[in-house]
């Protein structure tokens, strides 16, 4: 590195996320000195992950290497690495394999799903955050069919081919909503033993409606379109007791195979280590401009963050929301470098969607409401527009273009441990 | 299943790969009853399993469900399940959960990697035979880059950025040359610490020469196009001694991290259930209808296969051989079924190609041999023809129109248990 690069102000930004990513971009070339810390090689295009989960696109397609996305300016550095504790007095991150010191920090390591105080829950219902969350779900869903095919017994059928969704979120929505088109339209004619059509999915939300979030019409009207798909969906009551044979919803036992859990979120451990104050679910209570109390130089965002200015509720883990204080805290640094004050953060909500399937969707865009096909092509246009990287938004659209007009689904493997599993001893 | 369907005889395929694919097609909707079992969900199109393991496709672009393939007619059924062994007096196969009788048998498992008497060396090399080893090669590969970039050792850090391919067939040569464009064009911007155009690939082949089943002409063309590409070579000597350190080559130790096996097969280990002679490598020795010794009523083919009849020499080892038997076979089997006898099966050899990176490649049309720019086309064109399935084909075309253009590859990901690795303890 050459020698005027290293005497700049070092800026460190933990997690390559929406937020990250775009303080990144913000401050590439600047006269700064950057290092981007992620766990994984890639920035992951989270919204489209339950797609990967449901067989339609693969894991590639959602995923762009953040060194790739970052290599053009010198002053930019990414590391492969988990950040394990932030030293807000020494000005060091740490990693399983060293530290590295700072004179700016972004911490934008998002959330996790959280299981209510039953950790032991993750490994009967995995939740969606990772690739490889998506690919063991995808085997998960794909083998359930494949075992109903096998066995005679009559119960354990019905078992296998009934999936119960924990949590009716947009992730929870689009999740049932793409398990049902599967079984109806894309399996319907694969097996031999079994009608994959005659599948149940069930929806299970302890609020009184669905997309709670969002405005009451377009709750209903998820309702309805998750209805016509053949979802039942069980509103007010709360899923517990999980077992590998099912669950009780209510108070009511449902055997079932396969459970995914899309209910809750705690924020990233990292944040607990600044030693600020946290909210229940782990979020750092930050100042209005973003830093954290009694230290300017570190900024938290996105998911990990609980901003509360603006309207006395936090704003919600959703990617816009990451990349507007992303892009914020970038400024603020260049700002404080320059001798000026961090400056207040504004979210401009642009409003918000969620898909159930083909021609099935709600968009609320604040000023206006709409549902079916004309949400689902604005939903379809803002994902393209918005996934990071030429390749990935064209092959993308190919194959969205693909499974709408054969209604069949590209990326329909079951990988990982499989083979290792049964294969018999040499 | 009607009862009509009941009473046809019952064709047992053991084996989604290309020898009992093309069988099962050709006796879709036939007046017989088939079952194909297969280990995986998926046909796997094993030439461009080198393209996933070196990043530039995704598991899903060179795999296709099986049961969609076969979907159509109602007399075909699809298994998934490993098959163990076959007991050919009782007429039947077994799995791990449970047995299959027939009447007749397409056994067609195909090989795995042989390590030479060696088995603790798969760990170290990896071979290229499923899906889980390509993705685990491209884990290692783009980790060994990533763990360069970050130690400071100079050793370390070489050892690292060598990478050593065993065997210089078509895999090996394919490995080598996608390995070599990866290090100087893909990665070449991505780090700071490391030039990734440095690094030391190598390839080791026994043979006094690379592709060794091709026109002598052939195999030095394809040296020529290695070595263009910054390929080290080494002949005449074998690859010994590995360790995670390293390996032997000749007298030599090398330093290495990352190390691919590509040198050998063995058949499956179902051939040798059969009862009947096999050879030094587990595969059935035929007859030259390809059924086996006292049983008219069972085929053997494909990778699995000993078929001496044509040349004296046993068929080698590709798609085509492969392709040609299961037509063959089904053949053989309807006209058993109308009381006439299995034909003397003739292998139509069309020639064969190698590729060895962009613009670069060998192509042995028999009548013809050529190199280079029309080889490379003609081996892109005789591939996507290939490809099972519209969907897969245009979405390898775009991509690889993408990574001729951009010298980028689409599917850079280090996923597995990477982030399970590397979580501390909560």
């Amino acid at each position: 590195m050459e020698n005027a690069l290293a005497k700049k102000p070092h800026v460190v930004i933990v997690g390559a996320g929406f937020g990250g990513l775009e303080a990144a971009k913000k401050l590439a070339c600047a006269e700064v000195r950057v290092a981007v810390i992620d766990r994984t090689n890639y920035h992951l295009f989270q919204p489209l992950l339950y797609q990967v989960a449901t067989a339609a696109l693969s894991p590639a397609d959602i995923a762009a290497p953040v060194r790739a996305i970052l290599s053009k300016c010198r002053n930019m550095e990414v590391i492969l690495a988990e950040v394990q504790s932030v030293d807000v007095d020494a000005k060091k991150v740490k990693m399983a394999d060293g530290e590295l010191g700072y004179d700016y920090l972004i911490l934008a390591t998002g959330a996790r799903h959280s299981y209510f105080g039953h950790p032991e829950w993750e490994k009967l219902a995995p939740g969606l955050k990772s690739l490889e969350d998506a690919v063991e779900i995808r085997r998960r869903i794909l083998m359930a069919f494949e075992y109903a095919e096998k066995i005679s017994d009559e119960a354990a059928r019905k078992a296998a081919m009934t999936f119960v969704i924990i949590g009716g979120g947009p992730t929870g929505v689009e999740m049932a909503g793409a398990i049902a088109e599967i079984a109806r339209y894309t399996l319907a004619k694969d097996f031999r033993h079994i009608d994959p059509s005659q599948a149940r999915i069930i929806l299970v939300e302890g609020e009184p409606r669905v997309l709670a979030a969002f405005p009451e019409d377009l709750s209903a009207s998820a309702l309805k379109q998750l209805v016509d798909l053949g979802v039942e969906v069980r509103l007010g009551v709360h899923a517990t007791d999980l077992t590998e044979a099912g669950l009780n919803i209510g108070d009511e036992f449902i055997p079932c195979r396969v459970k995914i859990w899309a209910a809750g979120n705690n924020a990233s451990f990292v944040g607990k280590t600044l030693g600020v104050p946290a909210d229940r679910v782990g979020r750092v209570l930050v100042n209005n401009d973003l830093t954290i109390p009694g230290h300017p130089e570190v900024q938290v965002l996105g998911d990990l963050a609980n901003f509360l200015y603006q309207t006395g509720q936090p704003l919600p883990g959703v990617s816009a929301v990451a990349m507007q204080q992303g892009r914020h805290a970038a400024r603020n640094i260049l700002a404080m470098i320059e001798g000026r004050k961090p400056q207040r953060f504004w979210y401009w909500d642009r409003g918000s969607m969620a898909t159930i399937g083909r021609n099935k969707a709600v968009a609320d865009l604040n000023f206006v409401h709409f549902s079916g096909l004309p949400a689902w092509l604005a939903w379809l246009f803002v994902h393209i527009i918005f996934l990071v990287g030429f390749r990935n938004r064209v092959a993308v659209l190919f194959q969205w273009a693909w499974a709408y007009f054969s209604f069949n689904k590209g990326a329909r493997l079951i990988t990982r441990n499989f083979q290792a599993e049964t294969r018999p001893p040499a």
